[in-house]
């Protein structure tokens, strides 16, 4: 049933999640402009030096994709539909079963802003429409239209940055700078597995550094210069960023002695203790952000996250598959003392500040301005809302502390940091958001009415800002 | 003064909390027409049992209810007027005085709501109406349309499920069932006693358990046998649910030789250690949580409270007299841990989380996907909003949070956890908010408007999905 | 550009954050009409006591401003015109520039309020108005009715209450109080730097405060004495409230002969341990709240600021200069059992708890509860947003936190905490937002449409209730 009432907007029309004019405006004629960069998301490279194309909508929108499949999991969709060996065809009918259950998830929109934004299909994704949408979409994609660079081009994507391990060849980096592609794809340094000592493939990974880095590696002295090779390699490569995937900071007391032994230890196959471990990593936290800041680079951290929670699915399906919440580690002591130790020394770079706990909105939001100094507009950062807050309402709280406690118009805004090639309009949904607050802020005279100033401040936290800040 | 503005609404009308017509819709035409299902409170059984008649408004709405007094003691009433000696009659008039003071609590929306959904009251409470509401309430209490079976049909509710320590005998239970009382009442376990092994009366307690299993407690093997032999008497009178009120769960290491020594230190009146009361608590609590699969319970945790805080009332009023607060422990990690012990053998229950910290929705909203793992729809569930967050802006953040970081469709929704017959209209003034907060989706064009599909999910979180999660 | 829609709400009108009719009568007849009383603030007492003059803009609104230095280092804008050498000119300038960048910030919205209550300057600040603006509120300041008590009776502030070390000899408050000033300023004790032994200056602070104490400090109880004869001394100039900064509240177990050696280890140069720290901690903070009670002072406690984060500019700047920013520290139990050694005493004074962490609201508003207890109104007291918190969201978060969770009707209300003589709009700003939440509850039918009741709960929060509670 329809409520007729001519006061209800239509779902997801034109002006989506844009309240009033003044948003409107600001939206329509700034925001919306801006090309994309999106400096930071997990796109498999070689799908882009490839130019690769899908056969089915699963192939490119339901596999990989731990969201959907966490939702499906609640609703009792047996594994088999969901990373199992069922047919494509299966899984999408599972998926759109699925979808009228996910109402007030951000599923529920980004799955129809999805299927708007790359396939024109304006049709609610249900058990009855799938058919239907899955043979329109598959038939698109099947086109020259829908291989990755299209699907980038069709969003204006300009500059992405995927993420990769320091062992990495950057094989399709190269690919594809030489090629000349009309799209930026620049590689950046994410070197969680030589951080994470306690984690069981340790010794292993160092070996394999040691290979990629042409030494071997079996003191802490060689560590730091493997990693300075690599750091070297991926510089050479176009690298402008590094980023870090870790519980929370480590800046505990140590000496580069003890740090020295606990590393052979564990190289050794022995186990070591937490505090050792906790020195371990606050030394080479140290070490690589001295790093960072000599190249120029700017030091991502992502933080708060509780991984792979259901050791019975991570037997199974490996990590990153959908079993990760939300941690309440401690944050701001330790956090503070390892920007200053940087800082002090003149050797902090760059930094963005991702916080995966809401609550902890507020320390983020109040640790930049510690370290911002005016040297550098905007040097320190407070990273757009991540994974389970890439949503209205972790959005609207972040932008709304930045706001209150920071610089707003500073702001380096939204990414993606996701896996899919049909996780673009998330940009569109950061932007309309933003909008929308500034409008409703004019609107209810909090704001004074001028779209041109604030549009112009919009435009730089959509695309202007991230341009000079990370001089793409 | 009224100002005079047809725009405002009237004070708790037919429309109350639902600000636009999809709300009302959704409300009038699909919520409100479910009976209710009361799947933790702790109404006292033998009241229902006895069918009670209450004499006054006080002994029916003040005695026991310390919500009320807190604010009374707030307000500098003495306590005399509160749990002393006081009339009836002066403690209803000091309440009366209270009510214009407590705008913007929730007490002054269930004070009205009660009042008039049971009793027919449409004015407001003060000092000026107190003599002429209490008498008409008193009157229509000693009628037998107000015993306490009736103020349950008059409200819908179907079933409801007690607390009950593992030493009770059920009499009660048992005696509505062989009467065959047209309200399902079901017991429901809470085994506090034989966890918190730091409470000076626990010995005496696991004393009182062995007597009510018939062995004799002398060992962590006994403990485990009178637990499961009354877990089995409680199966047979038609449990289904555990509760644990707890400020964190606990998942150290230990060996069963470790806590059996512990259990049997503590046994011989030697106080333990935090760490060894940790061990023993993750014994226990695993043990439980094993049994619970075993013979299908749900299993509740109610986490986070910090209890008992003011010694000097604690002597003189006992626990639960309004003195406790919000703890702010830590969560996420040892849960994560207790939870996944049990589902990687196959032994974890259907459970619900719920946190008294509103800081820890997120936690529990990503938590419960963890382990929602295909299997039963909904299994792992984040309870409603929970004592201090039982109103508007606590339960509208836990739905929130629950919707963006799970499925609200597999909600189970709302429960009293109250000791007064006169708590039901929560449940409607929790319905009021879900639709609510749904009908300002559809009415932003954020849900399409369809109010048939939304207001089978709305009927689902009111009643459907609780049926089918107890299987009541 | 401006939109053209007459719905849009001029920026800062006379019904500024006043949503509804409603809201816009509780505000201009009931709040507006109440006078200030300040009881928190660090306004220097020898600019009162002086009557000082200000001779620009940049010396009564920049000099001093750490919010405002923090907006402009994270623009980018060098030291110089910060904090340095720069002449007055330039450095309002360089804010001038930067005000347009701070939308959203709560700098936006003071900046414009402050110019326009004190000044009559409604343009928007910005660089073309930056010398225009400068060159008007210069003249003004030039004139008679802008010297230190003009500005403070301009804004209808009756009563202010410093913040001043236990050393003070308080001689500006004693002659403002000679000289019959007509604005009440009290002095309020703040003893941290007695309370804080890992302080690398404690031990001479130590001696300073013996001197002013009249005796030599070598034991404890040479330190409680000591303290006490400055209390005396300060109660006799008109003290009636203490507070204190803390990262958080101690409560360890001491015994008094512990504490005597750690404090004399400390005086005899060496460093103390964490736990040693922590034990003299807690021990002080008892013995000082003992003596609050006894003469009944009101003790507040600002909790949970990480300060001084970055080494390097505190060693050029000194600390309050703008490089502290939220901690996440633990505040639940400790401070629970803080108040309950005092309560079970019955030496717990009136009590007002402030919270830097906005996640930590709820356990101040619940904590509260747990030692009112009837013997005074409000007794215990939830302390407005305070710092970083003091703008709209979380103001609103506070008072909703405050409301659900106890009784907003007993709340005393704002205070600036500010060093800033231009700071007094915030009282304004603070009862714009209170109105509005009452005013949009009575719009929504949350609340009855009674302007004359609500406008006296309202009156009282900003006035009635802080006169009764501190006697002033």
């Amino acid at each position: 049933m329809q409520v007729t009432d001519t006061d209800i907007k239509p779902f997801q029309d034109e002006d989506f999640l844009l309240e009033n004019r003044t948003a409107q405006i600001l939206y329509h004629e700034y925001a919306a402009r801006q090309p994309i960069i999106d400096y930071h998301n997990h796109l498999p490279p070689d799908e882009i030096a490839g130019d690769k194309q899908f056969n089915t909508l699963t192939s490119v929108w339901l596999n990989g994709d731990h969201y959907k499949w966490r939702a499906m999991r609640t609703l009792g969709v047996p594994e088999h539909f969901i990373t199992g060996d069922a047919p494509d065809s299966e899984k999408f009918q599972k998926w759109a079963e699925a979808v009228p259950f996910t109402i007030r998830n951000p599923l529920f929109h980004w799955t129809h802003l999805e299927l708007k934004r790359y396939f024109g299909v304006t049709d609610l994704l249900n058990s009855d429409s799938a058919d239907h949408i899955y043979n329109q979409c598959n038939d698109l994609l099947n086109t020259g239209a829908y291989n990755t660079r299209n699907l980038l081009r069709k969003m204006n994507v300009k500059t992405v940055c995927s993420t990769d391990d320091p062992i990495d060849d950057l094989r399709y980096h190269k690919q594809v700078k030489e090629e000349g592609m009309d799209i930026q794809m620049l590689p950046a340094w994410r070197p969680d597995k030589a951080i994470l000592i306690e984690k069981e493939q340790f010794s292993y990974y160092i070996q394999s550094l040691g290979e990629a880095a042409g030494l071997s590696i079996r003191s802490l002295d060689d560590l730091m210069q493997a990693l300075k090779n690599r750091m070297d390699f991926f510089d050479q490569n176009g690298c402008k960023l590094a980023d870090h995937g870790l519980e929370q900071v480590y800046a505990e007391e140590y000496t580069e002695k003890e740090v020295d032994a606990i590393f052979k230890k564990r190289l050794a196959g022995e186990s070591v203790t937490p505090p050792e471990a906790r020195k371990f990593m606050s030394a080479i936290l140290y070490f690589l952000g001295r790093q960072y800041a000599e190249r120029s680079w700017v030091q991502q951290f992502h933080l708060g996250a509780l991984r792979n929670n259901s050791s019975r699915m991570l037997r199974v399906l490996g990590p990153d598959t959908g079993f990760d919440s939300i941690g309440d580690f401690d944050q701001a002591t330790a956090l503070a003392r390892f920007l200053d130790r940087l800082d002090t020394e003149n050797k902090l770079a760059k930094t963005v500040l991702y916080n995966l706990n809401p609550r902890d909105n507020e320390i983020m939001a109040t640790m930049i301005g510690n370290f911002n100094d005016g040297s550098v507009r905007g040097k320190m950062q407070f990273g757009s809302a991540w994974w389970f807050l890439d949503q209205k309402d972790g959005m609207e709280k972040q932008i709304n502390a930045l706001s209150n406690m920071g610089l707003l118009s500073c702001f380096i805004g939204m990414l993606t940091d996701s896996r899919s090639f049909m996780s673009f309009p998330r940009h569109e949904y950061f932007r309309r958001l933003l909008c929308n607050l500034i409008g409703k802020d004019v609107h209810n005279g909090e704001l004074p009415n001028d779209t041109q100033w604030l549009g112009g401040i919009v435009a730089d936290i959509c695309y202007g800002n991230a341009r000079r800040y990370f001089d793409f």
